[in-house]
């Protein structure tokens, strides 16, 4: 052994098992972990092309970035990363935006500078006097922080460093994360523990988790970040939150994230001691006005309101016989002043509407295309009901040229079984991004509606409703964190595959081992069909049990509002099962392009994973495969139990590349996520047994329980269900 | 530079840094930092008495000790500890308990492990061939688990190792943490966060924490923990809940610590499906004996029964005219065949009953002495209102002989400031140990009443309302932390002294360094009498506001019941301020032994932290230094806030001997806890000033707003506040 050996060994180790020990550590630093890299090679490599690092500027974020790229480099490197104060050495890493940097360099990447937006960066390698350096450089210092962030994840994913031309800017404008979460500190729909926020001891106290929060979200290039619930309480607008606000926004800004506010319609009577809250009174609109004003004075660079306005019991314009667009436009008109922007969600739906409410959302917002503000954005579910597990994508996008139309995903699994359940969303978000809306023709995807390229819109946007709590990790489950992950990726370009994302995800998070990456991989890109297959397969949706969505409650029919009844969903009877959106039934398609209703209008064209959200079958209507469609159903519903069980087996074998902790929760959580799939399958196929009258196909499990049993589970204190 | 030097400057210092970088880590691990030994030599002092460990058996708690001895010596010493098969070399650290050991070594020890009961152990240096080594035993794995964590304490503590011979067995039987958990994950009078208790995804899911915590616990030999609230939701006891109480006791058997639930007296109707909870009833009491059984189907050693009953709401006995022995000895005999205890809660008081509320619980209780079963315990608050930052002792200590009473102390500070405030309360518990009952002539504290000794109980117990949430410090506060050890320590001992405690824990949970030791450890033993004096000085109680207890609220009169209103408290008018509860008033003092009775009756021996305790007092009344009360009133508030200065003035010197994360939290907070203690002096002396008529004397400052100001404040969404 030699005495270099002897002295790792000796300490070394032990250092490392004292860092790995901690159960708190790898759970929490998500995917800016750092760790040291393993292949010695390409560590020397590394370290040849980085001697010390150079910072250019010293605004907030730029001190934030040469703060991060110590830490990063030194962990990753294994080595401590000096701040230089010249580059007249070589291999430099310089950092810093177009303001900094020398005219001849300028003059230089004009054309690259040219191509990037205000938050784009480019990094390059370059030579000055013949010695080479990196240079990190964007318009902005905010674009910096990202080159910087991209920079260390090549590192973070092995990728070589050498010849770096890297020229990259985000598609979409407004790329947010929507808190639903409560002034009490609970989170509606939050599986992940309470909100981050803590009211209470804001705005004296700054909590660490903050500051990390907005690491984490600039290292996706999420730009936005809405803190409150959209089923909204006034008081966030009052001095005592606004305060607070505040200091969260200065927490955020060095970061690029812009904080945001959901407007309860009724605030200024709540709030505002006035009688009305009728966005045609004088008084209402001028109490809006000095309120946005109240606000900017506070934080100049506040983002907008985003509201839920005459939806699910929120106040809107229709209870003063207005509607949205007078509703959105009197908002835009307050913050227009200041820069900032209203979006208007169009999730809504009437309990006094006989329709089909997988159209009203197209049928009350289409007619006012054009009629908004230019910092008016509405914000449009990926589909026409609720986050399924599938949907079809929403039928509003293409149909509103004229008007800026935002994404909103749930990064939070409401209906895909909370946080136990491994679903990697991003396959469910690249699926609705890349569908085909024929607005403009072949390739009118949703992902260039929301861009804005389709149509020409400057201002888009994207929202996720967050995932995020106090839970140590973040997300409840380690896995989670890959859907904040690729929730930031997808916003920042629409066009990115979930497998790319997937692949760096993993890298960083966990290790860039093949041996690991690839089966894990293949785990995660099959586990959102997976899901549909145990809970909802061939269109099915929302048969979830009432009120907290935990479980299935196919059986559920006596809520007071018909369309919250899975009853209402599935329609299955004797005569068959699902729901006819077709010319004969609803006529739900017509509301999409010709080409795309054409499609879905036939049973023969429809594509089988959307079939009964489309169509009401009979159990012995014939599958593409030949199966009977019970007995494909079955069959789906056994196929996404064993999709789980792979799921097992396959985590079981990575017990070498995984912390302790982390593969313990997520071995302890995939054993949850099978007991529950086969639950699922259990009360399902029991419970729409009763209609077909048959028998199980050969190759599904006999059900243990009986349907009364299903039936008979309750679960009071289910989470995130305020 | 040698080699070594270079080698440890190049790999070790940047991973000491990826370390210490991490903001979860240092908060998370509370008092089991296990950091290096600092001093070299004191280190390799260490490191040539521990060559390896010897696990002798291999129970779950050997395993689990082993684990902790592996890892806590491995940080502290730096280098990786071997665990060896047997003890043929020298200087081995052999730990198990007496079962275990050879047949001459128990003669030996006979004497001692005779002296300590099932709980306690020995830490010996010992010679076997003339060879050195440590043992550590006892008469059980606990004891010897125990054991070992206060081995690695002398360590952490950087304390000697040679020759050691400890001999230490808990006091107290029943220490236990009261958790006032809700089934909806929020925790009443929480403030660090929501609920520890993941039922969702309990019981496949054994969150890390879990195990931490139990860690924690055994570490300062806590050996119980009441799951649920006090104001008890009877779904704990069905069967959905109790498979997850189950996975929670599994976790926590190793660690020697017990699992005890509150059971709601009313239970067998809300679950039961029975008409009538009455004790008296045979249905009722063969339902509490099945559930007993199924209990302990379930849990072999679960702990037993919290009850509050007939008090603040919650039912009990009463609501069928039994008595309080009624309701607790019906329990006691469903629990006892499987050993269970019922701690029956003697915080009563009663809207009805026009008398002082500081009598009530006396009165009710007493006469009752002697009368409840052997497997009850009765569990009073250290005072007699309501865990006010200074209360004298509750007169039930000493009043009841032949009942064993167990103490319930409140670590969560619901009137003290919630987690924004720095109040070390082993100091405001040591107070209370040591007060003098004299119920059997002097000496007769409140310390040997608790510990059994003064009247010779075998069963004895002390509680603690838990200050613990999902916040990632556990506590709120980095501080707070010191509240949990520091009952732990005084559960386990209540003869110890505060400032010990203190300095343990700060050597444990930050530096050995004396030069932060010294001056901290005199920040924490001040910061109680800082508390007592910005919130209630001279005895003044329950003048927070209403509900949340957050902020003072002298003023509030309004509430329906009398007795929760401030003003029944400090009953402040022209003629003076303060609850006349000596002879010529409520008569309380008579509840106590004579000889304490007649020092606070006579406003001449009263303590002056008591004055207004017990005695309405003019505002010109002449303190012992001279002042009037109104000014000495005055001044104490101001010396509150100046001590809350002088904490911020000492803890901004601590930079060099705190992680950067912990020293910026405790920094803002205090900046919270000044800012706050300005809040209280100024509010109470402007509305106390109201009635006394008088000038704010010199030397306090004038408050910055009005008392219309102060009255304003609402906190609707005070944490804590279910």
């Amino acid at each position: 052994m030699s005495r270099l050996t002897y002295v790792f060994s000796l300490f070394l180790i032990p250092l490392l098992l004292f860092c790995i020990n901690s159960s708190a550590q790898a759970d929490y630093k998500l995917w800016l972990q750092y760790k040291k890299i393993q292949d010695s090679k390409l560590a020397s490599e590394y370290k040849s092309k980085i001697n010390g690092i150079f910072a250019l500027g010293n605004s907030a974020t730029i001190q934030a970035t040469s703060k991060e790229l110590q830490s990063g480099l030194s962990s990753l490197l294994d080595t401590k990363i000096q701040t230089q104060q010249d580059i007249n050495g070589e291999n430099t890493l310089v950092f810093g935006s177009k303001s900094s940097l020398n005219e001849d360099i300028i003059k230089n990447l004009k054309n690259e500078l040219d191509q990037v937006n205000n938050e784009g960066y480019l990094i390059k390698t370059f030579s000055l006097n013949n010695k080479n350096h990196i240079l990190i450089t964007g318009n902005t210092d905010i674009g910096v922080l990202y080159g910087v962030f991209n920079f260390l994840k090549l590192l973070q994913t092995n990728k070589s460093i050498e010849n770096l031309n890297i020229v990259d800017s985000p598609k979409i404008n407004v790329r947010m994360l929507n808190h639903w979460d409560n002034l009490n500190g609970t989170v509606e729909r939050g599986y992940a523990g309470s909100s981050l926020w803590n009211w209470q001891k804001l705005p004296d106290f700054i909590d660490q988790r903050y500051i990390d929060y907005a690491r984490a979200n600039a290292s996706i290039g999420i730009n936005g970040t809405v803190l409150n619930n959209v089923n909204a309480n006034a008081l966030i607008l009052t001095p005592q939150y606004l305060e607070k606000v505040e200091a969260l926004a200065n927490t955020f800004r060095p970061y690029g994230i812009k904080v945001y506010l959901t407007a309860r319609f009724s605030a200024p009577i709540e709030i505002g001691g006035l009688k009305t809250a009728d966005p045609y009174n004088a008084e209402v609109k001028n109490w809006w006005k000095e309120k946005a004003r109240e606000i900017y004075k506070r934080i100049p660079d506040f983002g907008g309101f985003l509201v839920k306005a005459n939806s699910e019991g929120q106040p809107g314009p229709q209870n003063y016989k207005r509607n949205h667009v007078d509703g959105a436009n009197m908002l835009a008109d307050a913050l227009a002043p200041f820069g900032g922007i209203v979006m208007w969600r169009a999730f809504v739906y009437s309990e006094h509407d006989v329709n089909d409410r997988a159209k009203q959302a197209y049928s009350e917002f289409v007619p006012y295309d054009g009629q908004f503000r230019d910092n008016v954005i509405v914000q449009v579910k990926n589909g026409a009901i609720d986050f399924q597990p599938r949907e079809p994508f929403h039928p509003m996008f293409g149909a509103m040229p004229k008007t800026p139309l935002m994404m909103e995903f749930q990064i939070t699994q409401e209906y895909l079984g909370f946080s136990s359940h491994l679903v990697y969303l991003p396959k469910l978000y690249q699926e609705v991004l890349e569908s085909d809306t024929y607005s403009k023709g072949k390739g009118s995807t949703v992902a260039k509606i929301i861009d804005g390229s389709l149509d020409n819109h400057k201002l888009t946007g994207i929202a996720g409703v967050a995932n995020i709590g106090s839970d140590i990790n973040w997300t409840g489950h380690p896995f989670a964190q890959a859907n904040w992950y690729g929730f930031g990726r997808l916003a920042w370009n629409p066009h990115l595959d979930s497998e790319t994302i997937a692949d760096e995800w993993l890298r960083m998070t966990f290790s860039n081992d093949e041996t690991f990456v690839n089966p894990i991989k293949e785990m995660m890109l099959k586990s959102r069909e997976a899901v549909v297959n145990y809970m909802t397969p061939f269109g099915l949706h929302h048969i979830m049990d009432t009120g907290h969505h935990y479980g299935p409650g196919p059986w559920v029919s006596n809520l007071s509002r018909p369309e919250w009844n899975p009853t209402y969903y599935h329609k299955a009877d004797k005569n068959g099962i699902g729901f006819d959106r077709s010319k004969t039934g609803s006529n739900a398609t017509a509301q999409y392009n010709q080409e795309v209703a054409q499609v879905f209008n036939d049973v023969k064209t429809c594509p089988e994973k959307d079939l009964l959200w489309f169509h009401h079958l009979s159990w012995d209507y014939k599958l593409k495969n030949g199966q009977t469609l019970w007995n494909g159903m079955a069959l789906k519903y056994q196929e996404g139990v064993d999709e789980v069980a792979t799921m097992q087996t396959t985590w079981k074998k990575m017990g070498n590349y995984v912390d302790k902790t982390r593969f313990k929760e997520v071995q302890m959580l995939l054993n949850i996520q099978y007991k529950e799939a086969k639950w699922w399958r259990d009360a399902c196929l029991l419970y729409f047994q009763q209609f077909s009258g048959k028998e199980l196909p050969k190759g599904v499990e006999k059900p243990t329980q009986t349907l009364e049993y299903f039936e008979s589970l309750k679960f009071p204190f289910a989470p995130g269900n305020n």
